[in-house]
């Protein structure tokens, strides 16, 4: 019953041997953009865990699955990405405080750090307010002069104008510079209020050109077009709604 | 007037022999269930206090009965149910912020394991707007899918679909199942804005059955015809006001 | 440049030789009772300042006035009531957060012990919505059961029924009886939201009674009836303004 | 992967010589008058950049500029003003909360008083809700009476009244007191919601004043023309769609 200092928690089951590995980021955000990318690399690259960050910044509650209960956690991944190395950061939470964003990404980074990390690349979403059913397009940022001309014969599109990007994609790059870490933040433009695997498709794309590794993108174009049959049928349920209602009033009306 | 770190402080008053106990706590919630139902264990089964936790990510107020002043605690009893050693943990207050539920939750996780808690049971309430006379509902969720098995013969309703569990009920598995913790969250159905002591009765009802106790509980039966009948007498209330105010405007038109 | 720990700073300028002093509180809270009532003492019976206080969990702000800024702090001042040494804590603020509350009582009261506190008295408000022009009450609660033997045959109106007492007030005495120092809270009746230098008046009139010393209260009489008289005028001036408005009404009706 | 403490860090990039240097501080705050001040300086005196600091108290995000992404930061110059050492503490941030503020004034004051800081004069704005064209006021406040007849003499116009200052302006001085640190504040008339070049001039002429030195305030002066003219045409825009809108509903009622 010592002490407990009020910190984050690295545990790390292992430590993998990786080369000068990439740190991909995909927690939480807008649209749950950057959360759905990560998760899908995982997934196709049949990424293994081999650690994770529990934290008394994260919030105070946990979350239940089929009668199963689990505390808030991040967690690190290693996929090997045609023969790059390649930490995911995935998780259900961000932290709450300022403080605790701080605390959260300085220790993602020491931990990163220990691997070798040569380049950070951070996923999330741009809230527009208008859901895209074609391409949605994706911006990015870089934390060193240096990347914009390396990546820019990659199409990529920066982001023109000044304004903050909130949260940990932002911080990691922000912090990591700070130590000398170059990165990116890819941010793919989302409605805001729906969750969006297309926008993450788009991401995925835009990195794995960035990247150059091929990854199958099919099962979240599927479940973008879920999605999407959901919102046609809200709509049309919508619709239906609303002209039986003026039938009703025309009806009353005669009578 | 050395330094004093900001952290909360578990005070025993003796170190009660005990073998493998179990946790249950009982700390204010939604309609005060897993308070009411712990005090109930607390007075059927005269358990004794044996420790308690004073803490700065408490509340900062102090609260008042009969003219004396007394500092929000939590507090450890201990009791024996039936050849069962169990720690109750109550008290009036939960912490203010997620550093601080996270810090108190580990704190009562050190103290439990410094006496060889065996489970962890958390008790709750569910709000559901309604209030019901009958038998309120009790759900469950485990932090280890083992208990599934454990206690589905118990008649335990899995609580479905996911979402968060908010607090300490919550913490205390989630971090338990981190330090290798079993245990259970026991949640009463309750309307959410009335101390609900029929929910405890139910959540008590559903706890002696898991761990094959008997508990007498007709006092918290009391309680609830208490409650229900000056609900009865406020809606009696409520409505000769109407009745008496809709024949006045009659006598008004009628005049 | 050294580690600079986020911890509130007790400055002491001199040791004053006291027996067994009184501690008596009055920071800033409802109608500034406490502070009016404390610094009254200070002001009659010429007390020395003798240390101060500053902390991070003040608000961020200094104030001014005349010119001169000035930071945020708590003041130990030390008095001779006819005999009986009197620590008096007066400030221009509380702390802003839970955590910080806690830790500047418990400074307070790491202060108070050095000094072997014998007792301790916090003064403040008690908000009815009501300006009272006679007598405001003064409630009393105690943190410890003689005490309501002890101060009954003064007079003293313990506070009826349950409820919190918010900020220093209370947590000096609920933490002060964690470490068995003895004390009762004196809450003059008062609006709330005025200045309120006549509830100050009851309860040094409280006060002096159950500690058996004089005070001239004059002064806090002068203020009031000045803060009475504006009130009045104020609302003379809404009377007439409201009886011209009625005027110009009937005249622009007979036009 | 060590314990890594929550504390902000200065970092220095060397420790410039210097005699007995001002510390002026121009934070972000209202209309940036403070901000537009300092960089003005800096810009005009060349001053060179010698240290920054990072914080978890800064707000968690990253700001975005043409692309390029950079962490939140206060930066220190040092500057020759005629002869004068001059620190300049400049920035993109203040600190989100209480404990932060402190902890950052405290670390700004340990470092400036690490080059034996003489005095320390911070620059802001004071919000009148209104826009002056011509000589926006400048008030000052300062941290020692004796300051109040040094700079009498040199026309300041000492704020009257009472009232809090908030922020790192008036922590600085503050706390400054505290350490026997003397300085004065100055506050630029100014609209609030309006960035205001004009009233960050009219603060660097009180300055200049003050201090005995000469400034071209030229692009200052500029750059205030730019915002009216365009304040201007925004009034005329909105002007002729009235008269426009007014006109419209004439023709209506023609028709």
């Amino acid at each position: 019953m010592g002490k407990r200092t009020i910190e984050s928690e690295v545990k790390l089951f292992n430590r993998p041997k990786m080369e000068k590995p990439l740190l991909i980021e995909g927690l939480p955000g807008i649209g749950y953009v950057g959360k759905l990318a990560a998760e899908h690399l995982i997934e196709e690259f049949e990424a293994e865990k081999f650690g994770e960050i529990n934290s008394p910044f994260f919030p105070h509650h946990v979350s239940i699955d089929s009668g199963i209960l689990r505390p808030a956690k991040n967690e690190f991944y290693l996929a090997d990405l045609e023969g790059k190395d390649v930490i995911i950061l995935v998780g259900d939470v961000q932290a709450t405080s300022s403080e605790g964003h701080y605390e959260l990404a300085n220790k993602v980074l020491d931990t990163a750090e220990s691997f070798d990390v040569s380049r950070i690349f951070t996923l999330g979403g741009y809230a527009t307010g208008q859901y895209s059913k074609s391409q949605p397009k994706v911006f990015g940022v870089v934390n060193h002069p240096e990347l914009l001309e390396e990546y820019g014969s990659d199409g990529l599109v920066i982001r023109e104008g000044t304004g903050p990007i909130i949260g940990i994609s932002g911080l990691l790059l922000g912090l990591g510079s700070l130590r000398g870490i170059n990165g990116v933040c890819l941010l793919g433009e989302t409605h805001g209020m729906l969750v969006d695997h297309r926008s993450a498709r788009s991401v995925l794309e835009a990195l794995s050109s960035m990247l150059g590794f091929k990854v199958d993108l099919s099962k979240l174009e599927e479940h973008a077009k879920k999605t999407e049959s959901i919102l046609r049928r809200m709509r049309k349920v919508e619709k239906l709604r609303k002209r039986r209602k003026e039938r009703e009033e025309e009806v009353s009306y005669i009578g």
